[in-house]
């Protein structure tokens, strides 16, 4: 079976281009999400009781649960074809978090990483009404974001052997982005 | 003795820097080409027939295969002053292949990473004419292409702390880009 | 305690920017150069005894020198929260050096990596009559070695886990910068 990750920051359309794949494919994948994943492990371990709780949890202890939930998730993609709904970095005022930091994606050791792009543009328009996109200031910040998450992505790629597939989604583009995502999957 | 790495994309000229270099230089290098190491290989273990064949091993094998390589060339690079002619990314259909994963380039320990490159509007149009060179599809593609070739070959230069040397092979310059290329293997 | 590693190239205003951040912080923070660390090492070793002829060390020595001064620097790191001054990667005529490469980073175990930076364009005006800056010959050769700076940096965090913060650094805001800084290394 097969473990593919997909990245993409918000306002890339992720969900939406994921949800049609998903109708479009003849092939069932099982979609995890990292961030999922972890908080699961960490109400189980009583570190936490909210989702807003994860914030504060030490970095160390944080570390352990990003190690096993990929140890998880691998061990779920030998019986599964799971896609690794998750972030190459996250913003945030302090800088970029690596999302798939060695520890964790040498465990997880994917056979595609997959980024799902837009204009920096794009992204702006896309997220400026959204309260949740306050990491969206400018499409200057945006663009060295996507550098960021490329950089980190093709870093996770030397790391593991993983192909690094590139999608672009332009606006009024989902359908085809979501036939490309199909095609990668399925290679 | 020394091991330099040289990437670049077709189109950037590489064939021919790397021939007017071995004229110049008053050094003599052993040249191998990463392919034809694990091609030779293959063969050996009666894994393929034909290079097309190459392409259809499975991934572990080929990784097992890319690390034996790799070994045989570290070891040749004990006596001689080798340059392995090869590629920091593949693009394919499904994305990019990194071409010296981790466990290759730890294994190869080279000195330099030398990266031969173009414009990205200089090698569409010296490649537009070429069935070979199908994976240029456009100037905005090619600027991908190299970014990601540059971001893979920055995360090899850290994991072995390898020189990073970036040469320029604009229009009508061989001579001085094949100039840099003695200078740099030489220091 | 913490240890956050600063990187910049010449030009950009570190040395500027630092020391208003020291002026403007109610914490204590050790700041330690690396190139100073290692001559430091070096000279007791009795290799060299002045800081011009650290470049005449071969390479294996090299790399065994910055590895025990990132040991003494996380050592220190345990009881003082420590400032590490160097760079991420060194331009030279024979190539980008990686300033941390993987066996120095994992060793340092950063909790930040902050890149201070400015326009390629300003570098080139702050440098080009600083005799020092020889490696600023041009804004476009200033914009590639930010962009490998950038790429290296990605790298180490991927390895290490380390928040990567890009602060700016533009002309007439280096008060602006050294808050950033300061908030940065409080976080």
């Amino acid at each position: 079976m097969s473990l593919t990750i997909l990245t993409g920051l918000s306002g890339v359309g992720k969900s939406t281009v994921l949800e049609e794949a998903m109708l479009l494919s003849d092939k069932d994948y099982t979609v995890i999400n990292y961030g999922d994943k972890m908080f699961e492990i960490s109400k189980e371990r009583d570190l936490v009781e909210t989702r807003d709780e994860m914030k504060e949890i030490g970095t160390e202890t944080y570390k352990e649960i990003q190690a096993e939930a990929a140890e998880k998730i691998f061990e779920l993609s030998k019986d599964k074809d799971v896609i690794l709904d998750t972030h190459a970095t996250i913003k945030t005022p302090h800088g970029y978090i690596p999302g798939l930091p060695r520890w964790s994606v040498e465990q997880l050791n994917p056979n595609k990483i997959i980024m799902l792009q837009a204009s920096a543009e794009e992204i702006f328009e896309r997220t400026k009404e959204d309260d949740r996109n306050r990491e969206h200031e400018s499409v200057e910040g945006i663009q060295q974001y996507l550098n960021i998450e490329r950089e980190m992505s093709a870093a996770d790629a030397v790391l593991t052997g993983a192909y690094l597939q590139i999608i672009n989604n332009p606006d009024g583009a989902a359908k085809e982005a979501a036939e490309k995502l199909v095609k990668t999957l399925k290679a």
